[in-house]
């Protein structure tokens, strides 16, 4: 049985719930209270030497972390996850623009004004615009196709879904982009989708 | 013909230079000087809306933007990434960790001791601190093995190469790593091998 270590706050974690819930996967849900120090534990490391959730068990003893490389090892052979070269590379560099020119303005400012420390940060500013320009980007893509990768729903769509649909959370208003705002719902009424609240029973 | 749109100094493009040279793959070169804006026009936000280099063209108009994704797209059916299930997805976990917690900190500080604005930075400390942390990360990691993924030299191995061997530049010591420092010469020695600052001619 499969096992995601995991909190609930995390759109990172969000990605591999989301993407489980499509695919009618079962597991076990383990909740690792970031903010309590849980995921730097000796034991926690001992799972992923980053000390960051999610982290997927994959059997006793065998675990992998980042969430992207969670999605793309459980989306294999699946519909989530095209099969040619190009289109494969395709949803990778979108993955990787997620987590290098997305993630660390879109979601760390949230997560600052979830924990109130946004104020105190010296680079809040250049963070915001950080994200509006992931914003203008995926706005400027968007524009021309229903996703990610042409028309079809991918792990690439899920990844930039988890922060995009609370970037308001943190400040960014999403009214400017009406392509995004499209593909946000076009996300949201897809057979099987649940929210970023929901986990396993 | 390939056609790499890269930048000298970069290690992100480095890591495309490097794998390409161990394929013994042909490819032209374009110089893109950032620093001038080159990576921001039109013309360039056409091929990669994210307007950063490096960008590979596989054919006439098809573009393929991210190092990593690039490095994946290179890789696949070589011996520089496996066929595991398993052993990609943990070829991908540190090809996040490298973009998320590693380049962020080691490659970007060296980019501003570069480019001389480090010292007005109000962010440096922080930004110092967590490059030391994912120095440890790959320490602790590789203290029980050769190369990231167990024996074998993947493109886990070069994306991490490309920024930490220089990070002396940046202000970070590599003499409290012993197995990183050994692990960095296991690259520099693989046949092939060429430096970050060389390119086709």
């Amino acid at each position: 049985m499969l096992r995601l270590y995991d909190f609930a706050d995390s759109g990172n974690g969000y990605k591999a719930r989301l993407l489980l819930a499509l695919l009618k996967r079962a597991y076990d849900y383990v909740e690792v209270d970031i903010l309590a120090g849980e995921s730097r534990t000796p034991e926690f490391l001992a799972s992923n030497p980053n000390g960051r959730i999610p982290v997927l068990e994959l059997e006793a003893g065998v675990y992998l972390a980042e969430s992207n490389a969670i999605q793309w090892y459980l989306a294999e052979g699946t519909k989530f996850l095209p099969s040619e070269r190009l289109a494969r590379a395709q949803v990778l560099q979108w993955l990787f623009f997620e987590q290098y020119s997305h993630e660390p303005y879109i979601a760390v400012v949230r997560h600052w004004v979830h924990t109130g420390v946004a104020d105190a940060r010296p680079d809040l500013a250049e963070r915001r615009q950080r994200g509006v320009a992931a914003l203008a980007v995926m706005e400027r893509h968007l524009a021309s196709r229903s996703f990610f990768i042409g028309e079809r729903y991918t792990i690439a769509d899920i990844a930039l879904y988890a922060y995009t649909h609370v970037a308001p959370e943190g400040g960014f208003e999403l009214a400017p982009y009406p392509a995004l705002r499209a593909w946000l719902e076009r996300v949201r009424v897809q057979p099987g989708h649940v929210p970023i609240t929901w986990r396993p029973a």
